[in-house]
């Protein structure tokens, strides 16, 4: 019998990462550990599902990093198809439901670990519900899509939403032969860049042949008569669908945690500590899509989903569980995507987001290339920075290109971190060969530009 | 008549951005700008010459930035094939040979930016000047050695030294249809890495079909009936060759300035404040591949010949030069190169350099990939971490892998400026996404392992 144990609620990223972590700190005897997912499957990517259904994936196991007998060979006491319906925290226990059996029963924990994820966003159209309308978030949902795309070849695909999922998801559609539409609320695509950033994906998406309609609300999912999805309907237009992609968003799946009386902030997500502890709970833990993290640039909190993070909450919880010791420190807001060639990267503050933090600012944006200019296969990219008026502290970066483009936002990232000057970060001792970069890196020549700024903005 | 003159010794990268710079912010009636060039050309990319010995770059023009003319058409007194041949500190003036003319005249300046160089090492071996042996240091040995392969098309080639130059010449050789040995006296190639990294570069190279020789001293360079150079001779071999390619490495070229009695240091280059003053004279200044430099990590001063330093210093001398205000803070060590396909990256010190610095650490390397393992072209890579003992510092990091790897040094490179633990770096918020990185990254999987070495090797 072991001294204690450890409830995770959740089988994915941020609870198998806890668990693991906890098993690898503490052997059965002095800790069980007990896992409960509602699903039947366990540690996978779902940040991978648009690369499975754009066929660059074969396979839906290539996304399992862990299967559940993976994990029970490991010593947590798995159990899947079982859902938490209740947290009694003053009781110390939790009530699952097996969804196969249809049972409850309760289990008690000395520690509980809350990774319940998020959710999609699904705002009540008429019509959401029905064949052929799909969400991307589960590995289900990823089946689902491929069988609706096996039963409607080359046809018309509508994708709502020009997000990370939206763009990716217009990739996949594309590569599988459809006419791709994606139609979004926003003034650009990529509503987590400026404007004058997303007009760039916008126009390359154009490029690509995908057509992409802003400003436009979605009021409908008119079906036929065999109830299939057959229009995706706004305000002013109707744009024919064979199939529809919902890409808008996800919230934090938090409905289990409110109803215990766990505090949540206002994004909706688990307030915790610095250790990944609900706060005012001692003996509750909280880490993945389902909690808001401290964004270090803003001072303030935000909601990021993010598989990324899920495994370092997970790592740091099961760390503290097990004995160790570590923390959390907060996002800068980093994140890359692609739409087929183009690459898309951000991190740090928007302007918008400067403002709402009550910063003052300067920006700079640059267009360089990712190599030196007479290496073949130099690839044109546009940077663009703020930075805070007077004191010329990095607020965030991003950048639109192609090879080479993205990741290089992770120079910015680290920046950020490290609360570096644009000045400072005009003489970084960054790599530098021709393949590689001109010998002025376009992050550095944003950041010239982002320091004659500052300085023509005085003080 | 310009109120003070500045005269600039050397063309290239340092000597013309300081000379740019100080155009863009003075007036030819305040500021008269002269420069002293002894080859036929200016801003030039050296590190682009084994890209156009190798074809990639078709033709010596594009790696010049901005010739004579378009210097001079922008207010710089340019005099290119003239050779300065002293320096006069007391008198205020330099006294410069017209190479064509054979006449020579003194200048004086109220200004001195010393923008000499570096030169190639050249041991005083027998027929180390034979036709045939050629180095690739200036325009004219890459045209040279053109001529040459011209002459000898795919015959054997050698390579003497495995450093940046040697391997990227041993690529430019293998891509020109030679048979290539890279001949050299370290342990492994790449003494820039320590050998257990150089190690993976020698495989590589093996597996490009590129035969690498270590611990071999070269004692001669033995030539045909011809004059021509034949064999490459060692201790106990002899490489036949019909073309060498001599990459041993440059030195500081501060012979002028030693005579005129400015400071050098411990590996030859000048000594400079932070504003690239040269120390002790407060009209002098001096950039680029003829100083050297601090390295942030390890306190010291070092000797980097990297057109990217000499960019930064020529735009900070010339911004002091013309009323503004930016200096240098130093060097991390970042270096990034490539053989064909492998990729080959730096920062930081490696285990000797540490120890030479008086830190003691641990070491933590590991494989990880590119790309999450699911997504088409996850490359594999190396990453090799150096953190300093009981502090956790980062003290310095080494990749070698395939696509991806090389410009993943830049986020341990900022990490190194701003000081950051590996514990700190576990938690770097870094771009993911699959086609651009795993969940964990491999800097982060590294750091991971790094942290736990630190916490194992206790206080």
């Amino acid at each position: 019998m072991a001294a204690e144990r450890v409830v995770v609620i959740g089988g994915d990223a941020a609870g198998m990462s806890a668990a693991s972590r906890a098993r690898r700190g503490r052997t059965p005897e002095e800790l069980e550990i007990v896992a409960f997912e509602r699903s039947r499957f366990t540690s996978y990517s779902a940040c991978g599902i648009p690369y499975w259904v754009g066929g660059d994936v074969p396979a839906r196991g290539a996304l399992i990093a862990r299967t559940p007998e993976e994990h029970r060979a490991r010593g947590i006491g798995l159990r899947t198809r079982t859902e938490v319906t209740e947290i009694d925290l003053a009781g110390g226990r939790v009530r699952a439901r097996d969804l196969e059996a249809g049972t409850e029963a309760w289990t008690g924990f000395d520690h509980l670990v809350v990774a319940t994820g998020a959710r999609p966003v699904r705002p009540a159209l008429p019509g959401i519900g029905a064949p052929g309308v799909h969400g991307v978030q589960t590995l289900d949902d990823g089946q689902a899509l491929l069988d609706s795309l096996a039963a409607t070849p080359g046809g018309r695909a509508v994708v709502v939403g020009a997000g990370y999922i939206g763009v990716e998801m217009a990739e996949a559609l594309l590569k599988r032969g459809y006419e791709v539409t994606v139609v979004h609320s926003g003034e650009q695509p990529m509503a987590t860049l400026d404007p004058d950033m997303g007009r760039l994906v916008h126009r390359a998406m154009d490029g690509l042949g995908i057509t992409t309609v802003g400003g436009a609300a979605v009021t409908a999912l008119r079906t036929g008569a065999d109830g299939r999805v057959r229009e995706v309907v706004t305000e002013n237009a109707a744009y024919p669908a064979d199939v529809v992609v919902l890409g808008i968003g996800v919230e934090p799946e938090t409905e289990l945690a409110r109803a215990a009386g766990l505090p949540v902030g206002p994004h909706g997500g688990l307030l915790t500590d610095l250790s990944m502890r609900v706060r005012g709970h001692g003996n509750v833990w909280a880490g993945g899509d389902c909690v808001e993290v401290l964004d270090l640039v803003s001072g303030a909190t935000r909601h990021v989903a993010l598989g990324t993070h899920a495994n370092k909450h997970g790592q740091i919880i099961g760390a503290n569980l097990s004995g160790g010791y570590a923390t959390f420190p907060g996002v800068v807001g980093t994140a890359v995507s692609k739409v087929c060639d183009l690459e898309i990267a951000r991190t740090g503050l928007r302007e918008k987001d400067a403002h709402r933090a009550g910063l003052q600012y300067v920006t700079a944006t640059v267009e360089a290339t990712s190599r030196a200019g007479y290496v073949p296969g130099a690839a044109p990219m546009t940077v663009k920075m703020l930075a805070e008026r007077r004191t010329g502290r990095l607020l965030g970066a991003q950048i639109v290109g192609r090879e080479g483009a993205a990741k290089r936002v992770d120079i910015a990232a680290v920046a950020l971190t490290a609360g570096l000057t644009v000045e400072r970060m005009i003489t970084l001792d960054l790599g530098y060969a021709p393949p590689f970069s001109p010998v002025w890196d376009p992050v550095l020549v944003a950041a010239r530009r982002a320091d004659a700024a500052v300085r023509a903005a005085g003080w």
